[in-house]
């Protein structure tokens, strides 16, 4: 997920932690660090359950971190695969199955509770690879290790994983067990799909959503299990995301003109045709002077105008980010236009965008070599809102290219996937959001993410609402040491309050 | 000088070589492989000479060959500027004294022969350098060897400056002596010019012309000896060669809009402008759409029409030259705007240029990477026919960005110089093509080279014609197992005719 991959930088950690909050460490967050006590009888065994048990449910998430599952690699994947499913019927599922698939496979549960509200867990079992050497403690050795940045009695699991996403996912089956063992029931019944390729772009996923597509849509909402506080102990719920069409184009010589084999000399440019100079006047043709007004015809037909209730939500959002810091945060001297941080903010959750993520031709080394090209590159992206459609983009594009002239340019290749939006009224976001208000814990509620994950196959093709949630910290996705918080001093919540959490959080849907 | 730099690639060497006649090879030459005896006696006592004298004038060769002169590491440029300058005083050079600079040191020699005519030398004396690994025999060793593409006798010497330049140029010492031998004095006063920074791009020589500007003024013509015949004998002359300005580009995140320390992440583009879009579009304004007409305005503004000479000399290329066979060498499948073979020529002798050599911005790697990137290159060079001037390039361009709101995108830097050229029907050009014609070599004429060389020093600085001129054949310059040819039994001369022609041209001049 896109998500996550924002956190190899620092750029793209500000998208997620500090556009959501991260700013705002001065500020008191006013949270309690305990659970709630005004909850049944029946979370308070719970709460009980998962207290007596913590050991053995941080051996479990030890446990299934040290089962490698590098889906690029394919170590572990197989193994990690079969551990998910015995999990899942261990925590009470009658069907745990294997999805066979080309790639790796997917795994099925179903724990039948006997109850109306159904919901689904979206679960990746895969993690990306490491590189050992960089490591304080060996990334598959799930280590139990002091942290004193979360206070004197700080402790944190470094592992691959460790939150993005097996920690927090066998953390909330961890919950799951404690319910069942304190009460004999859950208040939901649950279906698991578990795929192993999320971190290769999830090429699977819409066969295995479509195998079970009739018994998926009768669920009522989907959790994908995280730990969503940042370090100043907010949490950020993201109520949708932008979809993602990435493109790369390649203008080369040929009929229209321009060297087909190789670079010539320069001083040809006189009686030939430049590939470079095609592809600087096709991607100039897509946008006005600026760069950001685009001009492809019809990619913003199908964009609806925010909601009142979007509108709102960014109001409230105003009121709690600091447009300065996020301008030094980027590094940036003004916003997009020059424009206020209101209407940038606004551009940012509501608009779409055609961007060069790159571009290269000829010579690009110190000094000047005198050639041209015969050939020249670039990758775009463009983010779409609802109700622009993924597959209607490269369409687009090439009737744009070529209106304009440029049928030589090729799109080498595509992908991407639509826009996914949650209803912010729907009882799976109030659950959420009463959640973390039971802990004392501050959500930031976004009407959407302007990064982009898969999760349209559930919230478009599905039409079911869906959260990223759970109390908690980690940190170190896709990079070095990566870690979860198991015992925390501060705001950030350990790993008890964590499956606490879970746990009331369906209890709180289930009401 | 870029002449020689074009021989490094094939398209390269497309420029000099064959678009100047390679393709040619099928066609007999007609031409004689002994010198003409049509001359007088004077011409023939010198031609004894060196044909008596050969071996020593091939170990003279070798002898400055074997002294590396490693410009850009300074191997061996103290020893063989304190040579070059032994030579020129052996040779009769009263006057023959280093030049002092910054950098390596120029030679100057004035070899007064007390008659009405003079003539410069252009010299270089420093060479590229050479990775010995690859060399079939040490670089330096300057081994005569057999080469049988030459014919059963043929030999070549291989080594580092065989053809660029300092075989071809220790040749015409050796007919200087020999001329000097036979007949006590020349025919011509000579004025020896050198440099060891030519692979450098030259950056004294403008200092070293002016140190002798009043001298030089008064000479008739430049000669840069060289050995001009490709490998199927015909020759090639240029009447002069086009300037160039050489110019990076960049826009990089400012007061203008852009993360202005580090990329950021790509869904940012909705709320901030694109340093990479910038570029794009700045470019875009620098054409029309296909790229090939020039928007910059002013650029234009200076050039020269093509004189009727210049035309007539176009008419007779048209017959030398196979237009499908340069579009294949090339390959191409049109000239620009899909014009005919005779417009793209004009327009590669008679028109400027602008050609995007290189550009990059942000993830050039594999796959998708979703950044918007902080900054943006590209580097440009412009060609410049008469009358333009490289001085006025650069204002112009900065005009140019500024009066189109690009004014944030730095020039980073820029280098060039003029155009060059020579009178097609100046004494110093018919003494050239009357040698070749009197070896039986067919000549090529061409109004100039659309590749660049700073002999604006020459021709508009001091108004002296120039030409490139010599009998025989070498290649490999910049490259590896450069060599010369010493015997040969087709079109191509030996040395002996090397150094027979540039005492017939110093006789054609003087006439």
């Amino acid at each position: 997920m896109e998500r996550r991959k924002f956190l190899r930088d620092s750029a793209a950690a500000a998208v997620l932690g500090s556009l959501a909050g991260e700013k705002l460490i001065a500020e008191a967050v006013g949270a309690t660090s305990s659970a709630p006590n005004q909850g049944s009888s029946e979370r308070k065994a719970v709460h009980a359950h998962i207290d007596a048990n913590l050991p053995r449910h941080i051996e479990k998430i030890q446990e299934y971190l040290r089962q490698p599952s590098i889906s690029a690699e394919g170590t572990g994947i197989k193994e990690c695969a079969e551990m998910t499913r015995r999990y899942l019927a261990e925590a009470g599922c009658k069907e745990a199955e294997l999805i066979p698939s080309k790639g790796h496979p997917g795994v099925w549960g179903y724990l039948d509770a006997g109850t109306k509200k159904t919901l689904v867990v979206y679960w990746m079992y895969d993690v990306q690879p490491v590189n050992p050497a960089e490591w304080k403690t060996p990334p598959f050795a799930a280590q139990l290790v002091p942290e004193p940045r979360w206070g004197a009695q700080g402790r944190i699991i470094r592992a691959r994983g460790a939150i993005n996403t097996k920690g927090p996912e066998r953390a909330f089956l961890n919950a799951v067990e404690s319910i069942r063992a304190a009460n004999g029931r859950l208040p939901v019944n649950l279906m698991f799909l578990c795929e192993g390729e999320e971190e290769m772009s999830s090429p699977h996923m819409p066969d295995f959503v479509a195998k079970y597509r009739d018994r998926l849509s009768k669920a009522d909402g989907v959790i994908f299990p995280m730990c969503s506080q940042d370090p100043d102990g907010r949490a950020t719920l993201f109520l949708g995301n932008k979809g993602i069409v990435y493109v790369e184009l390649e203008s080369h010589g040929g009929p229209q003109g321009g060297p087909t084999k190789a670079e010539i000399h320069s001083s040809l440019k006189a009686a030939v045709d430049s590939p470079v100079w095609r592809l600087v006047q096709a991607l100039a043709s897509f946008t006005d002077a600026t760069g950001n007004k685009i001009r492809i015809a019809g990619l913003a037909d199908n964009i609806r105008k925010p909601t009142a209730r979007e509108e709102e939500l960014v109001e409230a959002l105003l009121k709690e980010l600091d447009g300065p810091a996020q301008m030094k945060l980027y590094g940036l001297e003004r916003w997009i236009d020059g424009v206020d941080y209101r209407t940038s903010l606004r551009r940012l959750l509501f608009e779409t965008t055609c961007n060069i993520d790159g571009m290269w031709a000829g010579y690009t080394g110190p000094g000047g070599k005198t050639i041209l090209p015969h050939k020249a590159n670039a990758k775009l992206d463009f983010r779409l809102v609802p109700n622009q459609k993924a597959a209607d983009v490269v369409p687009l594009l090439r009737k744009h290219l070529d209106a304009h002239g440029f049928s030589d340019i090729k799109i080498n290749w595509s992908n991407g996937y639509d826009p996914s939006q949650t209803d912010p009224d729907s009882a799976l976001v109030k659950a959420a959001q009463a959640t973390y208000a039971d802990y004392g814990v501050k959500a930031v509620t976004w009407p959407r993410i302007a990064g982009s994950a898969p999760f349209y196959l559930f919230t478009r093709e599905l039409k079911l609402p869906l959260v990223i949630f759970g109390l908690g910290h980690g940190s170190g996705a896709h990079s070095v040491d990566e870690y979860l918080v198991i015992d925390a001093d501060g705001p950030i919540k350990g790993l008890a309050d964590v499956e606490k959490g879970y746990a009331d959080f369906l209890f709180n849907f289930a009401r």
